[in-house]
């Protein structure tokens, strides 16, 4: 439920930190609270996975949403538990990570405390595929403007695919709409608009 | 417990939007979150479905009581979850739906991603009656002036028989005192005297 | 958690209202809310019961202390949920519940929805102790200043033993320090004063 | 999640107080509710444990830090739950608790509401090498300025390996890289820095 805490950073200590915001404090583990020690007493603003369990309802902290996303990922992994998850973030940047997975690197990735080499394996096994082409938006956020009306076009047309298969259609039923779709983000139509017309394609189905 | 969140729209992507207001950014996935892009950094306010699990607490907004009142009506049909929700209502308007419910289209309603013919099926077997003159309350919300005293009077009867009927009275207890209400109401009196009046016959009952 | 919500009353209809602060709409079920039609778009302000089950969080509004009091003690006679609670306190006020309660009252009872004889006499087994002396606080927050020098140290004291009874002393504990504690209240001396003073002659025990 | 609650302490009985923030009341559960008396109507702030079970979710709250962490001390030894450890936190202040456990004074601890002579040794079986050098922080909160260098590189080294520790690594793993780290602490490197260089340390390894 909870996406971001942007507040006052009122408290840090070795496993978490504490962000008031209308004066409630908000304690979320981060992998590495001291590197937030220079925002202590000022603003700031943390993205988080809201952990909800049947005793406890946790916040865990992360600098940027890529970071965050990494988090979930590893989640997803059996044997990796929040916990995990934190330690493998504090040791590896999220390009390290990536890329350690992407090369396979299995020697690597047990250095990080608790990860056998089992685990190491099913992390590859399990991310490999998920991060294809994954590159942190620090890198993706180039500015809309600088992209040419062709590769917006394609941006569009991915993002609008992507919506719509988080709608639940499959690829079988998108593949059937993907070059109608193409044609009008070609003639410039925004994301929004390719997704009415592709609910329209598949409804007419 | 959250009916609505209003504040500024500070992330959306495929699945979700966020809005951020009092420095806590909420997620709320939503049927078609591109639909809202054109707020994006302004003011919004969203209708929540507040969903509770074991291992999870998500908010689900729509843009209005009509379409989040429809999107529960969903979930109580077997075999619907969420996921199924959210899509139906990206797919279809609100008449569209409340249409091909009441004119039992199953072809219509197999179009949603996930849905066979035996869900088709369920939707139309739970919904129908639940649907019974149901005018999406855009069509609905007549300024009160402009109804006549004799339609007044009865939208103020069947919203206090609505009132008791959720306390848990039965049809034939509210049948005994429909008349003497039905009177009180053509005498004009509002919805929360007549309330009163029929709480203190049933008791006297 | 949530013991009061207090902001503008933004929605109402036959089974909540919404009260809207800092951004957040928040639904509460109430006995009867047309009662508070009249604050439609001011300021309000409920009590509530924060109603936590595994697939639910909800929020339950009262008028008064008293009156949500009452309704955490229906909830636990064996046999009564909050709707059934809800039925109850829309068609009794507090006075009229307590009076049936210690008058034994079955008939009275059983002509709330869905209470038979059964439940009614459990009410009566269940509540008649807690209620005994149970004056609404409406009467009872007689101005503490008018309260005679003797009345005030009955007051203190009975606050003090309830604190430590709160704590888990026993009433035997509890017999053996109260000379002790009244003759302190008798000298003026506060709750906060007695409640330290009982804890530190209940450790030297 | 909550670490903390600030606002007006609004409500006090003789189990909990309310304290109001942002037109929500939040109920803290506190060990002995009048030591906040003073307070009424007025802004205070306490630290919080935030408790969440399958039909409930509670705040517990507390004047200090050190208070709080020994209540959840307390709830980690098996026989104690919140109303035994509010209670014992009523009865004796953090120093009078952490001195019978040092010195395993079972006579005193059995003083305390519901607690027998087994739970008593319990509690000193399990808390008692927690509680090694345990000192609340009120006297522990020397101005960072009037320690040594010496003094401040070794509080760095020992937060920074806190640090590490909580992140699962192993105290034979961090012995490896004690020295080094301890060399770069005499030269003046802060927590953050000692962390950084122990991870890439570790990852080395």
């Amino acid at each position: 439920m909870i996406d971001f805490v942007e507040g006052t950073l009122s408290y840090l200590d070795s496993e978490y930190i504490v962000i008031e915001t209308g004066g409630i404090g908000y304690r979320l583990f981060c992998p590495n609270p001291y590197q937030f020690v220079r925002y202590e007493g000022n603003k700031t603003k943390l993205f988080t996975h809201h952990h909800v369990r049947e005793d406890a309802i946790l916040l865990y902290g992360f600098a940027t949403r890529d970071e965050r996303d990494l988090f979930r990922k590893l989640l997803d992994v059996s044997g990796i538990g929040p916990k995990g998850g934190l330690a493998i973030l504090a040791a590896a940047t999220p390009e390290q990570l990536v890329m350690a997975v992407q090369q396979e690197n299995v020697t690597y990735l047990t250095k990080f405390p608790g990860i056998g080499k089992k685990t190491a394996q099913r992390i590859i096994l399990d991310l490999k595929d998920k991060l294809v082409g994954y590159t942190p938006s620090a890198i993706l956020t180039v500015a809309a403007g600088d992209l040419t009306a062709g590769e917006q076009a394609v941006s569009a047309l991915n993002e609008a695919l992507d919506a719509l298969t988080a709608l639940g259609y499959s690829d079988g039923e998108l593949q059937k709409i993907r070059n109608t779709l193409s044609e009008k983000s070609k003639e410039g139509d925004g994301v929004e608009k390719l997704i009415k017309q592709g609910l329209a394609l598949l409804m007419r189905g």
